[in-house]
């Protein structure tokens, strides 16, 4: 399902282009009292406002109101006004609370009417759960005379799209797997065909580790302008110690898309170079167990001051159940040294050693191809050190970082660096290359 | 920092009260590109739109718009006639893109004037950092002519309040932290004035583990009633596996609020009994390790299929670095065992004797009080075997449960069962009490 809507180049073709205005002005209304109450964080909201970004598009304004008939149809009213397209999100469940139908029916000045196609598709949709459609989900069949009935595949509330004054209302329901899927598949095209924007769509994704977003910001100026013809945007979007560097391209075919992508999607590579950790929809964890998988080797994990996240994300990306080996993790590095079977006699003040002992230790423990040991000291506060080593049959590789900032920041930084010196390490890279997060010796 | 807004109890004493309306509306307008684009997820939205409802305020309608003059110039309008008291999160920077000030001044008619205290302020905040103060910042400290101050001890960005047509409108700074903090200690105040309702108001909560909402919701049908005269009002936040149950109380002095509480929270307390994992702040996780604590015991994790959840959970929560002693995970059981030291002549198709085997090993090389394993097999779609047992020196208990769902399911509930066995364990009760996400035999 992830793969679906996070996929490296959607391509959405128009069978026609009816210009509706320069720029279109969107606006997203989400309704239910879950989300205006705050119970419910408004996740709905900022995936369709990010995937109308991706595409090129803009969204104007944004409503929240309750379940509450006088509200709905405030909002619908002031939203058919300023608004050239309108997205409401919820309200299309079977309880009577879900108002949505109804309310667009009043606004639009006409009934509702039974849409007997969709109803069977209910019915069906309960027989094969081996349950009976409860009498309440009828409601759900019911659409404003002369909508456009929507599809959704994966639910029993269908969307349906009606014009309200003079903007195109689009009817989603608020389930986030029905709502993503119905977005990308059925609203995205829609809108595009509404705006009368170039017609093929693509999204490119690059994830960093280590450069902040201004750098990344000053080391990509001017790269847009290597499209030929233009119709390439640069934006980012930054989660902490991640960065990702998006490429949004148009144009009227796929080749002509391919052909402006293609030398700002270099330049972006050679100049992020090694900083890049994975692309478009791959992980970084997902990366190295691939990586690890074609080279059928293994890796164990040793991890103290970590929250024990480095072999939370491997175990996790190991769909093979075969390349996480072991993961040993401990409150401090005496308890993870002791687990390792290494004594006392370790001085435990120099934790650089005791990276490369921990790394070694929980390698041969477990007779894997690579040991990984992560040490996080947030002794002091506002920053925190960072000793990593990497161990093979052959050889052993450390590095070192202080982080600046919270506790918190340099234990995610941390466990992220550790992650990323083993890519390094296969890719045959420098596990030197200064990151923007930590202190520079001057 | 988090026990500050977490606190079981808030008690805000109001000097006078004049009553607004019987009912106040309340708009929440949040502000800025990076909302509007859904770049950020508004959780500012969803944590002032609860805090609100904690104290028995109610948002009407929520709006979102970006950094731009018209839009914010329209919102402003719109409240101010819907809204009897308007929010404003963000826009309140040093940036030209930051317009609160500008648009607040402009439709309320007024100026703007330099506040030369808040001025000092800032330049003393960038003095106290060896830094000065950028001319930009000067624009925090110019507010509408007549606004009300309102402070902000933890940002450069102070909070104003002021009448635009017939509603106070409060403008509030867009930094998670800084409205936080401000809310709590300066809005919800000057709300509660303004809303004339009672002016002690006090809140309690009860996280379980087993119970589904509605479950409860049915369990707990009629205790609000039990609260003398009333006041005391029922809300549930459900996040799974954990579920919150809610009490709200007001009244007009703190005494009054805790009589009206007591007998409600007291029968919560007994219709709830052992699922309840938590009050108030405080989590599972962290009354684990505070029981052992005391107990001058210590526990070792032995754990599969969790994706690493139990081990990171207890050691983020270990605050002394010695409760929790060692964690040990891997991707399959049979790694699992190898690095217990267990061999291959273990039945490994007999999990729940795997389980226990697990827990014997991890207790017995760590040299630790307790052992708990938690082996997870997501094998089959659409459900997932949890496999539980925790071993001490005299004795060692078991658990299974198929959780119904997904594989995500079943893993997260897995996850929390493991902790809640040891929980129950520890405090002398039974762990075979069945959970509502579990296949009942019949």
């Amino acid at each position: 399902m992830r793969k679906r809507y996070e996929s490296a180049t959607i391509a959405l073709l128009c069978e026609a282009q009816q210009a509706r205005s320069i720029r279109m002005r969107i606006e997203i209304i989400c309704t239910g009292d879950e989300v205006l109450s705050g119970k419910t964080i408004n996740t709905n909201y900022s995936h369709m406002a990010r995937r109308l970004q991706e595409v090129g598009l803009d969204v104007l304004w944004g409503t929240t109101v309750g379940d509450d008939r006088a509200s709905l149809v405030e909002a619908f009213g002031l939203a058919s006004k300023r608004a050239d397209a309108v997205i409401v999100n919820g309200g299309l469940g079977p309880t009577v609370d879900d108002l949505s139908q109804e309310v667009a029916a009043q606004a639009a000045g006409v009934e509702l009417e039974l849409h007997e196609a969709w109803l069977e598709r209910i019915q069906a949709f309960y027989t094969a759960r081996g349950r009976v459609m409860p009498p309440n989900n009828r409601k759900q069949a019911m659409l404003p005379v002369g909508s456009e009935f929507i599809d959704n595949p994966v639910g029993t509330a269908c969307g349906f799209a009606i014009d309200i004054a003079t903007a195109r209302f689009f009817f989603t329901p608020g389930v986030p797997r029905e709502i993503k899927r119905m977005f990308d598949d059925e609203i995205i095209p829609r809108l595009l065909r509404l705006s009368g924007t170039q017609a093929v769509v693509a999204l490119q994704r690059f994830h960093s580790f280590g450069l902040g977003e201004s750098r990344v910001d000053d080391m990509l100026q001017g790269v847009e302008a290597l499209a030929p013809e233009g119709e390439v945007k640069l934006g980012f979007q930054a989660h902490y110690p991640q960065l990702e560097t998006k490429l949004f391209a148009r144009g009227d075919t796929q080749a002509q898309v391919e052909a402006r992508l293609e030398p700002v999607a270099r330049a972006v590579r050679e100049k992020l170079g090694a900083y890049i950790v994975a692309l478009d929809s791959d992980t970084l964890e997902a990366g190295l167990m691939a990586e690890l998988s074609s080279r059928a080797a293994n890796v164990a994990i040793a991890e103290a001051g970590t929250h024990g996240a480095v072999g939370s994300r491997l175990v996790a990306a190991d769909t093979e159940a075969s390349i996480f080996a072991r993961g040993v993790v401990a409150s401090s590095v005496g308890g993870l040294l002791q687990a390792l079977g290494e004594r006392e006699t370790k001085d435990q003040s120099n934790l650089a050693a005791c990276a490369i002992s921990a790394a070694n230790g929980v390698r041969v423990q477990a007779g894997a191809s690579y040991g990984l040991a992560v040490l996080v000291d947030v002794a002091q506060a506002g920053s925190g050190w960072v000793y990593i080593a990497i161990s093979s049959v052959d050889s052993s590789i450390s590095r070192a970082a202080c982080f600046v900032g919270s506790a918190e920041r340099a234990r995610v930084g941390g466990v992220e660096m550790g992650l990323d010196c083993l890519r390094r390490v296969l890719a045959g890279l420098s596990v030197d290359d200064l990151v923007d997060f930590e202190k520079h010796n001057t």
